[in-house]
């Protein structure tokens, strides 16, 4: 069976520190006229996504991590401060204002793992308007993305379970936060881990490695290349055998799993030609041979579609690396994920652009399940309301602090799995559309129109 | 007009360090191999595009500083090490050889800012085995992504003639280097610049600003803020009407560019709703009141397409804000980039598994053009044949070392701009297929079937 070269651990080494000036230019103008005015009354700002795309029945929050890391390391060095400096678009006493600035606000969200919706805030933050402002670009840019991945990591994980779902998409990952972070993202969804080497040491990840292509090739035969790779390796070897001719390279195996007996050979890699088809035939060779444990394991431009299709059809595959679809998130690359200022030195606010409404105030989601504990409903409510159902939101950071450690991937890897068996059967679909029913509570909506009518 | 911020700049700062380790586990479990049996020969490795998606008659060649960044500044450090060790798959002799490993290999590459198609290859890495086979997974991750984004954005540039096109989508970028490295991809395919503040200190891209809603929303009244916006900022100005009513903003405008003569707003920004519609009533009411120097930038959304739309109907607009579908790349987040082994120790190589063959040996790519100078065919020979045509790749790297500096990110563009002119109309079109011909030449056919007949 595919096995990973190593196991989990509970590592967790912090990422390169990227500077603040990943933003847009308009956070820094805007938060010097907000310095001119003094304009540091608490504000609240929301983050959520608007709708789902019709190929997303639900999503999974992810990326909370690191958007607590980055709003807790949150400063500007000096060479941030010159950079800024250097636009001649700052004055001085403003800059010397935001060398100072830290996050020291609130953060309220809905945990890593959960499944969520159209409009309910994933993150909450209650802030100085210019702490809360500044974080605006970064901040969708960590959660989007993951929430994107891990989103698409479950429709993998739907489609094939009991199987090992590996992530291979690091070199089309877009970039190299992309690769760790898609990494990440599918371990936390359910997948077994990754070949993307440095998410082992940088968040405890397993790991899976094969062969590539080019070490078939740079051998003279295939039986040496095979051969010459079990000299030099002791455990968790899987040989990949479609450079050539796939049946011919499964004999091969055969001969070489037979003699070399200090040797485990744990599975077989097939990246091309007809999968199913290729595995049945491959499974019969080895089983013929006695050979039931070597498993097979299938790659090569598959996404959750091919897999179930895989799946459902029997092909006898143990487990599936899924790459570019899975990290770039093809059928849906991006989310209509927004950070909206709702309230204001208290006073709810509201934009009402055309199609881009959104509710205002502070809120919570309250969940409610039915009698076999799927889900059923959520409502949006105003944090202030009475609660009902249970919220999703809890405080993370009060005054820029911990509120308590953040859970362990693990920790959020089983919080996923609970999540996704309370998914009803409606939301589970690969191919089918099926909206969730997200209430907006009367409150909400009665605010709505109060704000409307205060601004214009 | 919407005017950058910030001018251009030579500026060039090298982005932070990636872990060599952000890879494949592959790589090195390869490479042990490699090292027990000192195959240490030359080994050539292609990176190309196997074929060209439906929705790309062309792709625009980028991230080659990046690759050559990172070849030049390859090796592992203690810390990387001893990560590697902490797997328990390394022996000793081979982690010790590993900390000494340098890129000493050459590089050819088509340059970037290249018209490019399948099959072509960007990159040739000739170096010791190992050499060539670790850098794969991160050559193609920097390479597949920048000239993913460069593709997409020269079909933006190509549907807004004269236009100021500048790059909004950091916050929906897939994280942070996606983020940056798409601001770099898009201006050196011809936009004016980008949103993302960190790429001018980096790159030196012009960086133009705006305001958001939240800055409207948290102002009592919507003249308030942007009379408060004025104060702050002397140049430069653009502000977002659409956070209300838009028609009733552009008339506050009109006041306020009236009274505040001290003061020069450069545009307005239109985010939201019928943007041609909009376009038009606000142009009207900006003529009426002699306001004919402020421009309209619209964003919200927009791609290749509704540019195009908006272009060909006449809406009066002279700037464009194109973020998420440009930097995911909406419609073609992926390429089919692939880095092959071609030959190793003076001996032609070649993958054949199904569907993903590839032509074996050192390759050149021989361009042709009709009299007008635009692209007629392309000719993909081995390197050894005579020269047919003008040679697209050439020596960037030799023994490691840089033949001559890299062009600056501006006479990139400039080449980009040349390249964009003299693309044939058959290719420039945004929603009609077609394939340019690339033929494969004689003797690299018979060269494929030699090694056909010789490996197995």
């Amino acid at each position: 069976m595919p096995t990973p070269q190593t196991s989990a651990k509970a590592a967790r080494t912090p990422i390169e520190r990227v500077s603040p000036l990943l933003t847009d230019l308009y956070q820094f103008t805007m938060l010097q006229a907000y310095f001119d005015r003094r304009m540091f009354a608490p504000a609240t700002f929301e983050l959520f996504v608007r709708r789902l795309p019709p190929t997303r029945n639900f999503l999974i929050a992810a990326g909370l991590e690191q958007a607590v890391d980055y709003l807790r390391d949150l400063h500007l060095t000096s060479e941030d401060l010159a950079q800024l400096r250097a636009t001649g678009l700052f004055r001085e006493p403003f800059l010397d204002w935001l060398g100072m600035l830290r996050f020291t606000g609130d953060l309220h969200a809905i945990p890593e793992g959960t499944v969520v919706f159209g409009n309910e805030p994933l993150l909450r933050v209650t802030a100085p308007l210019p702490e809360a402002q500044l974080v605006e670009s970064r901040l969708v840019n960590l959660l989007h993305f993951q929430t994107s991945i891990a989103s698409k990591a479950a429709r993998c994980v739907l489609a094939a379970p009991g199987k090992t779902l590996v992530d291979f998409g690091m070199r089309r990952a877009h970039g190299s936060e992309a690769a760790l972070y898609a990494a990440r993202a599918s371990y936390l969804t359910g997948f077994a881990g990754t070949a993307t080497m440095l998410a082992h040491p940088r968040f405890g990840i397993p790991v899976f490695g094969t062969m590539a292509h080019s070490f078939v090739q740079a051998h003279d035969t295939e039986s040496g290349a095979f051969e010459h790779f079990l000299d030099s390796h002791q455990s968790a070897i899987t040989l990949l055998i479609d450079t050539y001719d796939t049946e011919t390279a499964a004999h091969r195996v055969v001969e070489l799993a037979r003699r070399r007996t200090d040797r485990k050979i744990a599975s077989v890699r097939l990246d091309s030609g007809d999968l199913a088809a290729l595995a049945r035939r491959v499974r019969a060779i080895f089983d013929a041979a006695g050979l039931r444990e070597i498993g097979i394991f299938a790659s090569g431009g598959l996404d959750e579609h091919s897999v179930a299709k895989l799946v459902v059809g029997g092909a006898p595959i143990d487990g599936f690396g899924i790459g570019t679809s899975l990290d770039v998130a093809d059928d849906c690359p991006a989310l209509d994920c927004a950070y909206k200022l709702q309230e204001y030195a208290g006073r709810p606010r509201r934009k009402r652009s055309a199609g881009k409404a959104t509710w205002p105030g502070a809120k919570q989601v309250y969940r409610h399940r039915n009698s076999r504990g799927e889900l059923e409903r959520d409502t949006v409510a105003a944090a202030s309301e009475p609660p009902s159902g249970d919220p999703l939101l809890s405080a993370v950071l009060r005054a820029g602090q911990l509120v308590a450690p953040l859970p362990t991937l693990d920790a959020i890897r089983r919080h996923t799995a609970t999540e996704l068996s309370a998914l009803p059967p409606v939301l589970r679909g690969l191919d089918t559309h099926a909206e969730h029913r997200v209430d907006i509570s009367a409150e909400l909506v009665a605010l709505a129109a109060r704000v409307d009518a205060e601004f214009h």
